[in-house]
């Protein structure tokens, strides 16, 4: 079956918003074995959308689109499908009756135009929608089968997981299940990483791998058919197996882990709290340790020490040590982490010391250096990397590297 | 005249990248006066992307593609032009040339599949790539006119602003000006603030005015055109003055004005530096702020107080008031500001404490609660906001208005 996607909708045509639509439709259609060949996007004109749609029916087997399900007059796509399929539209009370509760629930009065989401094409399946207004459709047609759904995300995404995949899976008698699981690497190139695994991902069929850059980590992604889940799941597990023997190093979670989340667990179990001293990105690592819910039972607290003043008066970096060693070196990062460790009584403390750039560079300390200790239980280590890219980047990839770090130094504990 | 822009790109199909390239073309071409009516995505296929080509050219007359002009069996974009418009390939020496000096400044061979990127059809104006090695092509041919322009961003970027747009304005004698304008505003809504300035919305032609909700801001789009850059530069400011008129007081910047580097001019400019004492925002704050190069003659430093001792021990917020007032209160958050200011001896100090959520709540203090504090030069000011959406978005949120009070404290010195 091949399957083509139309987003609607002119201010796509004119670049103001970004589709993630058409992307999440084609990831989640492709897992489930369908072939996603072309994508369109028009905007909303009849005569338009007409011939996009009329292509579409007669190059592809099954068409979905997003957008113009709205109430105002440039929302079309249902009147368009009525008409090239020769099916009028009549309004369908249910969707009225849910449309009247959810303005009543916000005590609003429901604007006439509002009735407009509620015609709908006859002979369709109409799918409710539980997060908005527009009741989105289905309709079957001399073989082929359109699928309108809302323009939204948040409405889209939960109409497709909710009703177009059962819809989908009775239709064409999916029995099978497919299962998907992410494989989360840190520490290694996406080419080094497929050099690791080529013979794997050259020999793939069932489960099938792909190795996708994401900021800052590369996931592996591993999708596996089998006639029910549990022999999906396990065809996942035996590849999951044969990587993990090949790169087991590199992989540090699965599916929606975060390195944060990652992180916060381990503390958590092991009752250790963490304090910061940050100089060169600013606060971004601690922020991104607080962006989990219940942080505040493992950190304690951070310094941002951006001047050396703040470094000597504040965490006991010595103005010898800086003197000698300058602010960016290995002896500073080690006071940083041992004095707030001492400073905040935590039982871990991290020191972060680098140029993020564009200034700042000296002849042996190119832009991107950064010197990171951890001082714990376990005694003091420190990682020297030089990073990439511009100013935010490398405070990216230095939080990045902090993170790790901390995540094998709390595992070793 | 009728543009469609079309992506290839197996990739795309799968929903593996997200499409940046289609939007910036359609929003750069919209603003040249031209009209984008479609955008189509298809495969590494040679079938599918000749019929995708060939629809093109029958319904469009200007057809600019991204990608497939890499040097795999998979990029195949010039290739299926030559055969489509019977303009056979041969190589372009330049083009070698220019290949063989990027691989050589790297010390790296130059593979031999690289020199398919030097492969150009017949009477194709070829466009130098000065950010990697593919060439981008231009082909006129029956009146229509094909660009291929490579697929990663920065390469597409670079291209489409110094060849493509001098080529378009030549062949078409754009002789007029485009230029647009960003008004940057804050602390109003996209619908308040149309409903304020309704009717320059509503009486837009040149320039035309486009609202945009951009993460924690709304941003104004303005674009005029006219016969030179100055008439229509007086065309934006004459419309910009209007705006003001009505809404000058959220009008914070302009363009590619950020509010991190908007701070750090003027403090910067006045001489004041500051310090934050930061809980619930968790450092975000201070990280922003480093996000500008030169911040650290500006930024003394911060304290991430995420538990109460560190504010009791560390910011001298007294165990008196915590335990009267609760640490979210206007009551911590301005002992917050002035402790941190008098340690950290800045000119001016910030304290934020909130509840970032999901959990912490209280009765009188929802999720989103957040206090502001700022004292300085011109005394302590504190805000109260209370904040809706994910963890994330609060803290952003909070964040957001923190840099724009600080603004506003230090523009008022």
């Amino acid at each position: 079956m091949i399957v083509e996607i139309v987003a609607t909708g002119t201010e796509l045509l004119l670049g103001q918003i970004n589709n993630t639509n058409t992307p999440f439709l084609s990831q989640k259609l492709n897992e489930l074995g369908f072939d996603v060949l072309y994508h369109s996007t028009v905007g909303d004109n009849k005569t338009r959308m007409t011939e996009v749609l009329s292509n579409a029916l007669s190059r592809s087997d099954i068409i979905i689109t997003s957008g113009g399900l709205g109430p105002t007059q440039g929302d079309i796509t249902k009147e368009v499908t009525a008409q090239l399929l020769n099916r009028p539209l009549f309004l369908h009370e249910e969707s009225v009756t849910h449309m009247a509760y959810l303005f009543a629930k916000r005590q609003l009065p429901m604007p006439e135009n509002n009735l407009r989401q509620a015609m709908i094409p006859e002979g369709a399946y109409v799918i409710k929608n539980e997060r908005g207004t527009a009741p989105g459709v289905i309709l079957e047609h001399d073989n082929k089968i359109i699928i309108h759904l809302p323009g939204p995300p948040h409405e889209l995404e939960w109409m497709y997981e909710h009703a177009v995949i059962p819809y989908l899976k009775t239709k064409f008698g999916l029995q099978g299940a497919i299962v998907s699981r992410v494989l989360h690497t840190y520490g290694i190139g996406e080419s080094s990483l497929e050099e690791k695994i080529k013979d794997l991902v050259i020999s793939q069929s069932n489960p099938t791998i792909a190795l996708l850059a994401r900021p800052g980590e590369i996931i592996i992604r591993l999708t596996a058919k089998g006639s029910a889940s549990i022999e999906a799941t396990e065809l996942i597990d035996e590849l999951e197996r044969k990587i993990r023997h090949k790169i087991a190093n590199y992989i540090w979670g699965l599916d929606n882990d975060t390195i944060e989340a990652n992180i916060g667990k381990t503390l958590t179990e092991k009752k250790f709290t963490v304090a910061l001293a940050e100089s060169c990105t600013g606060g971004l690592v601690t922020s991104r340790i607080t962006d989990i819910s219940g942080s505040s039972d493992y950190l304690v607290g951070s310094i941002v020490c951006y001047t050396n003043r703040i470094k000597t008066d504040f965490i006991d970096v010595t103005p010898q040590i800086l003197a000698e060693h300058g602010a960016v070196s290995q002896e500073t990062a080690c006071l940083m982490a041992t004095g707030i460790r001492r400073k905040f009584a935590a039982s871990i403390g991290i020191g972060i010391t680098g140029i993020a750039g564009p200034t700042g560079a000296t002849p042996t300390k190119p832009v991107g250096t950064v010197f990171i200790a951890i001082d714990g239980p376990a005694g003091i280590q420190c990682q020297h990397h030089t990073f990439n890219g511009q100013r935010t980047d490398i405070k990216y990839r230095i939080s990045q590297a902090a993170l790790h770090m901390l995540r094998e130094y709390t595992l070793s504990l």
